[in-house]
């Protein structure tokens, strides 16, 4: 049963629903259920989903480290863990969403699917397409560049580049898949959403956080990580949920200004700029269902500069980790958070890094390199 | 103990020796041991390391997925896995042996690491430097592209631009090194080979393959993977060793021509030009040592074109696995082995891919874009 996230609408789980006639998203069921043992996190949390997943396709996706923040830890007051998520097949997130996106489109009987995307969501979409021998349709924007269309184009997906307002091409997407026997695993689609709960599952395998850090866009993997803590605390696998942190660049904050105002929903936010462009959705399509969240289970939101942002992401490459700007604002959140008491010291606080740093090398100063030749190298060490 | 892979020497491991008088290079004794249980490689293999490592320092390298190969097993008739070393930290197998090399230098009493990479190792142990609050210093050709610069600068290395004959720098770093309290851990340092050991004990838990495919260059990789299957067999956890099969790329393959032509030591390849860059060492440091190891065991050494490799590069795309070029040559050089009857049908085949496709965009082509305004949409779909 697919149930609406707002109005609590019902659709049978054999019809193609992908979002309330309400408008609002579709979700399934809490699941219940034991952990098994197993190499991959599918395994372990099978009891979790509602259909058994073919791992002859798995490319690996999920089970990412959880790594131990050093310098940060101290500086901030607080034990900081990584949820290391650049290292999945295609360096992001989105595979667990799609891995399972794919498998519903399967059930359902679709043998065509698609994404709209231009960044991560684009590239894990294409590259699962490919491993199930789908035809797949990448929608992108016109002004997409080169370098991104280079990083889909091995996978053989058709990509299209759409003229027009990209906003809508989420919902007419939808219509259209209906229409053409396409299944579009979009952001927030409900399977997707299933897929990002696996994260949450590994962080409580290793450890309770008090606070869980998301850089928040269209909604999809906030709604996915809070759905996964709830599952667990309903099968008693842990006895408190975190505190969930939605973050979001200033210069794109439709969640944050609604939060902060009392409204019940978002509104478009006009001309988003900011370097965290996998995060720059002036109108997310689950933005209201997080803002039902946060106020239900007291949530913060904050919004971070892309300053700030730039801070964070050299500070996470001193840790070692080189991630792009829309994982940065973790760090950056965390640090106003402890700034103004909101998070007390010592809290255990996991930030999630959504994608690599390669894949926005365009955010990247240069560093300082010095030259020397070879027969006077010893004076240069 | 330190011994030389050639003549025997023995150095004890308290001296900073790297390589041996003789010009060859060093390796430590062949483990024992029996796996333990443990969620990282480093803790179910720890018997077979020289010390105890420091896993809060650990980035999360190795336990890389096994992926099954779908098309190619079918198209190729064999059992093909890829193990997908584009799933460490900075995406790249580098890790592991930056992570070992690491302690080492630790263990030394060395507080400045250093390397020789314009790639892969240069951002590896730039990353793990940063994470181990070491002072590190990565020595570039004065050729390098800024694109990878940009991959290297956060993490805070001092980048030296090295304006010379590269080759030598090798040496020269070595050397300078011990002078300066550097301890530079180039691409076949012992320590590093012990780290792409734990790639073979990972194979290892999950299937016994008949053939290793891997993609050389300076040798440490193929060293490193040699030792480690060695070491299982010495522990009697393995019954049978696989064949092992040295690839590189035809434009730059001292190697294969020294094997080819049963020399006993390889000679510099002049005038090297290849896409497979990461692999493009005209006079690899463990070549000789390679050389024996081929021969003692019965390898095999493949070199392939540029263009086996791109068509290799994007069959792997079609399997959902986007890489760089030098890590395609393994699939190229297997299509040819097939050919040439030289591996049987049916045969469990593990092809090592090395690094990820976005550490070198400019050898893919843009692929075919359709245009649409979103008001057509539907007839373009």
């Amino acid at each position: 049963m697919l149930k609406c996230t707002s109005c609590g609408k019902e659709y049978p789980l054999r019809k193609p629903c992908q979002r309330c006639e309400c408008g609002e998203p579709l979700e399934l069921e809490l699941f219940k259920g034991v952990p098994g043992i197993g190499r991959s996190i599918w395994e372990r949390f099978s009891q979790f989903y509602p259909f058994e997943l073919d791992l002859e396709y798995s490319l690996g996706e999920g089970d990412t480290p959880l790594t131990k923040a050093k310098r940060l830890s101290k500086e901030l007051g607080v034990r900081l863990y990584f949820k290391n998520e650049t290292l999945n097949p295609t360096w992001s997130f989105k595979d667990r969403g799609t891995f399972i996106g794919i498998h519903r489109a399967l059930e359902l009987g679709f043998d065509k699917i698609g994404t709209v995307s231009t960044g991560n969501m684009a590239a894990s979409v294409a590259a699962y397409g490919a491993r199930f021998g789908l035809e797949t349709f990448i929608l992108v924007s016109s002004s997409i560049a080169e370098e991104k269309l280079k990083t889909l184009a091995p996978y053989g997906a058709r990509v299209i580049k759409v003229h027009g307002n990209y906003g809508e091409l989420y919902y007419k997407s939808l219509e259209l898949g209906q229409k053409k026997g396409i299944y579009f695993i979009n952001s927030d689609d409900p399977f997707r959403v299933e897929g990002y709960k696996s994260i949450s599952f590994e962080i409580a395998e290793e450890i309770a956080p008090d606070y869980v850090v998301i850089p928040t866009s269209s909604g999809g993997l906030f709604r996915g990580i809070v759905k996964g803590f709830l599952e667990l605390k309903e099968s008693e696998l842990i006895d408190n949920l975190p505190t969930f942190v939605a973050v979001q660049a200033k210069g794109c904050s439709p969640l944050c200004r609604a939060f902060n105002e009392g409204k019940q929903k978002i509104e478009r936010f006009e001309n988003p700029h900011t370097i965290a462009h996998a995060i720059e959705n002036p109108y997310p399509p689950s933005g209201n269902a997080v803002l039902r969240l946060l106020k239900e289970l007291k949530g913060l939101c904050v919004a971070v500069s892309d300053d700030e942002i730039l801070k964070a992401q050299r500070e996470l490459a001193r840790e070692g980790l080189f991630i792009q700007p829309a994982s940065a604002t973790g760090i950056a959140a965390l640090r106003k958070l402890r700034e103004e008491g909101k998070i007390k010291a010592g809290a255990r606080v996991v930030s999630i890094l959504t994608g690599s740093g390669l894949k926005f090398l365009d955010a990247v100063k240069e560093g300082k390199v010095r030259e020397c030749r070879i027969e006077e190298l010893g004076e240069c060490l």
